[in-house]
């Protein structure tokens, strides 16, 4: 292997390079000249296959990397004395107004979570709470269904707040519940949209979706001074384009999802080994002895999730095969029986 | 021409596409897994390349936009009370500390225009002058010599201030001088460089230069926070390995270069049109009837520089060819034509 | 004179101290317990006077300085990608939003100055003109007529703009325009004011008064955020109780624009002094040979204007006495006299 | 009762009013002129009095709130991407680096609580811990002593963080510790401390003063930004000299914690009521039946802590008088008495 490639592992599905549709898309608009920062056809194009997915009021802004969409997405419709509500696991970053988090055991915020943080309305000496966000699917690979989006959002608002949703690997969930995108986004309540495409094979590039009229009306303004407006736009847009063409979102997910599932049934036969989360999207969480681990990740690059309870996290992408799912488990055999030949 | 598509003209070097040899660069390193942001081969690969370029102890940082190369090496290097002295025409997004403006004719600072925003150091009240900015090449098509930045370092340095250079367009003005890079930035003074590669053939991603040791400290945190760390790095480190390879960013600029000398010298047959600046780089300023540039903009999109004096920008990029000035040459002598058979 | 007490001279109204009927307020509310942060009765009664001055609309929030009363109006009718044009003499502080500044010759603005920066609306790589600026009376002395004001502020909103105030000495344009308060700010198109009394007797205090309705709908966390919400609040209500009680700011007002009036006329025997701009409030802006100015302030502490000019500022406030300007008038005779022997 | 004058009452140390020498100060000091911002005499011997307090290293600015106080002196310690710790009760104030926080039982941190956030150092995807910040006395009314902050000081400094002490109620804990000031401050490893007195009968006026050498170098510019740089200065400082004559402080705060104290004490008669805090300085914490909170609090303004233990909070203040806490018994009896019959 040549030096500086890795193993194709389970370290996270950005480690992953880009699906080759998305490449030659960006080959293929890579001809003459077109206005810079947007006002270009694919990226009219582009936008619109967003308001095909969302509705037809859905606004969308491009920017380059998960965490803008996230906290630009936030910024708009906060303002700095505000609060956001998050589950701890989600790491959110925070620009200007405070961000708040519910502790929860599967990633999945519940409106009973809620209620610590939700009071203090109209009392200056008290951040206002404004957004809920939560992640689909969630950073511990849990996916949460129409309902149970739908009730956070109708407590959102009836607290006057927004529902922000951080889709990152929104792709993988909507596999996972096998459903539109919009069933269980703007039809489920969601206002704002961080929508991923990273993650699942694209270079670099990602949505931020206001699928509630009015919400957008400044936003050009804050993705400019986010210092995430595109020169060459095009070539985002044409990654979104190749993205939904044929629905290789769809194939490139559901290839995920399907490996994190064999690779979980895989490692039930280890009984040093416990999966600690509902296999439901692209990540397996596991609970291994620390020693096992240790020497597993001499061979493969993967992070510790709670080193306290010897918590590791194993994800899987869009290109992983199933060659390599059995060559680590070929290995965690041998390190396992390597263990109990040295007790 | 496909619809949308821009007939190739002179409005803004960034609506050009990707050199070839870039995007090939991308598609090359597209393979397997690396780790993401910015620990994998080839980003130190490309790090390595700007050590060469500028001397051991440059420090370099990618980002994907100039202007977040601009404002976030300004916030490496400011607090927020300090302020930046630049050229008003070079719309330096401010991010927190003040900027402050000095009028040129030409783009070009000298320490005569410095004065009068150089005082109240050391005083509450006053904002803090920290740096100077420069841009090589200007914002309108000039370049500075080594002799003119050397000056200007010395007087930064000679005031405890830094002096920045915003390189957009820095391969210009290196074809323009016929230096190496570190000539007029590192071996002039310079302590911080936004090198650009946007403009002159690459899809996205700039860097950020520290030249003098200590000032990237803490600057990996500023990339963050700026939401400019991105997660597939090798992508922007791919393209920037191809760019100085066998000097492509000088095969580009020398070529945008040219092309904007050979349209300069075809306008100058034209008596109703009147250069305004020295043609240094790859942008030709001109004064032309505004009822000509009206009747030209439908046919070419491009700038207007200055409404009132009826001043237009012409940008050339690298991939402007002869044929696209005769074009516009031709199209413009017909306007003319039609303007005098109608006075 | 003790020690670090200095001679009562011209070179700040805030170098005076309080007046005796506003200490003797603040004493007078000093009994028994009151709930902090603004929710008492003498808050609530200074609140009222606002009203009666100003219009029952008026939304009046107390702050401690009057850079924190220009600073957070500004910051509660603005976004960050907005701009606040103002005059260059105004040293606006800048919270997020760009100032923009237009040179004058008298620190008054008119719409003729404004055109330069009135351009690049919608468009997200221009900030956005969101509010003019005016001081009234300004920094050098002279005052807005009710015209001018109603000018500007027309102009203002026909762009979808703001007016704002700073009334950091607006006392002192009252008297000078012998009108009330409401008739050159509410009922002349002003939407925001800094309402100063700092300048002219009080301790410290300040009032933001949002004129417009509606514009005052987030501002309490706008103050909170920006440290300047009071636990003791009614000292600062007192002294405005006491600062409007029988008028005492026009009688404080009125006899520092009278000072003025005759320091200026004191002035005008002297040919080597020339009075530079109207004398219309409590400020005297001439310009004096360097060497005299040099020897006046080793006796008189007071401020250059522009060193280069040679011009300087006197200032007279509430507690100025006539002697304080025949003392300061027959000094500079000598030094003048002394000028002359030695030439 | 005049209206709107509350009864004398435990709601907060911040309804109190001046104490009457504080007063006399700022009316002693209300005569001529002097230079603003801080350049006067009083202001000189008010930080000379800080310099003999905490020792001559020490640099001290006023600003005009306990809100101000913390942040600002976080602020100049602290870049955006760098975290504070502190006790969940204390409710710091965020400006721009972010709280985390560590819940405890009586509002003092231990190292143990810090484990949990001390972690991700030099790791750019994690906020950089840097500040350790405890209250003293504490929210809850508790102490820390000399080596528990010494601890704390050692375990941050030992992780090159800095240990700031909130001393809104710094006088109550000093002479609940019966320390001077620098002992359990400077001595024991404080680097930076918000030393308040509003609470404890100034009218407004707060001191930030930074213990380790160094620290101060740029804070006059936070100051200046943060809006808390008074222009008649003398007025705050003329406090402060008041406040430390004769140990004004001591005296009050002696008292407010006497009175305390046999708050506490009586209070124990009634066996429906629980102190749930150690009484150390001038704050009592109780838990009490809810409706006998409800009926108190229509005759007397305090504050519930915790709605649903039922817990409530009760502050003294330095013009608590014995009288005030007999009537509140005696209320406070007959309110039981009703309800055993009620019952």
């Amino acid at each position: 292997m040549e030096k500086g490639i890795l193993k194709r592992g389970f370290a996270s599905d950005n480690n992953a390079g880009i699906h080759p549709d998305i490449l030659n898309e960006i080959s293929s608009v890579n001809k003459g000249h077109v206005v810079g920062y947007g006002s270009d056809v694919y990226t009219e194009k582009a936008l619109g296959i967003f308001k095909e997915q969302f509705g037809n009021a859905t606004e969308t802004f491009f920017v380059f990397t998960g965490t803008a969409a996230n906290v630009l997405s936030l910024s708009g419709i906060t303002r700095s004395w505000n609060s956001v509500i998050t589950a701890s696991t989600a790491h959110l970053e925070e620009d200007e107004c405070a961000v708040l988090t519910v502790e929860t055991t599967d990633g999945k915020i519940t409106i009973e979570h809620l209620d610590k943080h939700i009071h203090g309305f109209d009392f200056e000496h008290h951040s206002q709470p404004k957004v809920i966000s939560i992640s689909q699917s969630t950073e511990m690979g849990t996916v949460y269904t129409v309902s149970e989006i739908r009730k956070i959002a109708d407590f959102a608002h009836s607290k006057g707040m927004f529902l922000h949703m951080d889709g990152a690997r929104i792709s993988n969930a909507a596999v996972s519940l096998n459903l539109l995108f919009r069933a269980f986004t703007a039809d489920a309540g969601v206002d704002v949209l961080s929508f991923g495409g990273t993650k699942n094979g694209m270079m670099f590039g990602e949505a931020i979706c206001f699928l509630k009229p009015g919400l957008a009306k400044d936003f050009k303004y804050v993705r400019k001074q986010g210092m995430q407006l595109a020169s060459k736009m095009r070539f985002i847009s044409a990654q979104f384009i190749a993205y939904f063409r044929n629905d290789l979102w769809k194939t490139n997910a559901a290839h995920s999802n399907s490996m994190a599932r064999i690779l979980a049934d895989r490692l039930q036969q280890f009984k040093e080994i416990r999966i600690t989360q509902d296999v439901r999207s692209n990540g397996v969480f596991v609970i291994m002895p620390a020693e096992v681990a240790e020497k597993m990740r001499k061979h493969y690059f993967f992070y510790p999730w709670n080193e306290k309870t010897s918590e590791y996290r194993l994800m899987t992408s869009w290109d992983t095969e199933k060659a390599d799912i059995e060559d680590f488990i070929l290995l965690l055999r041998k390190v396992l029986n390597q263990g109990q030949a040295l007790t």
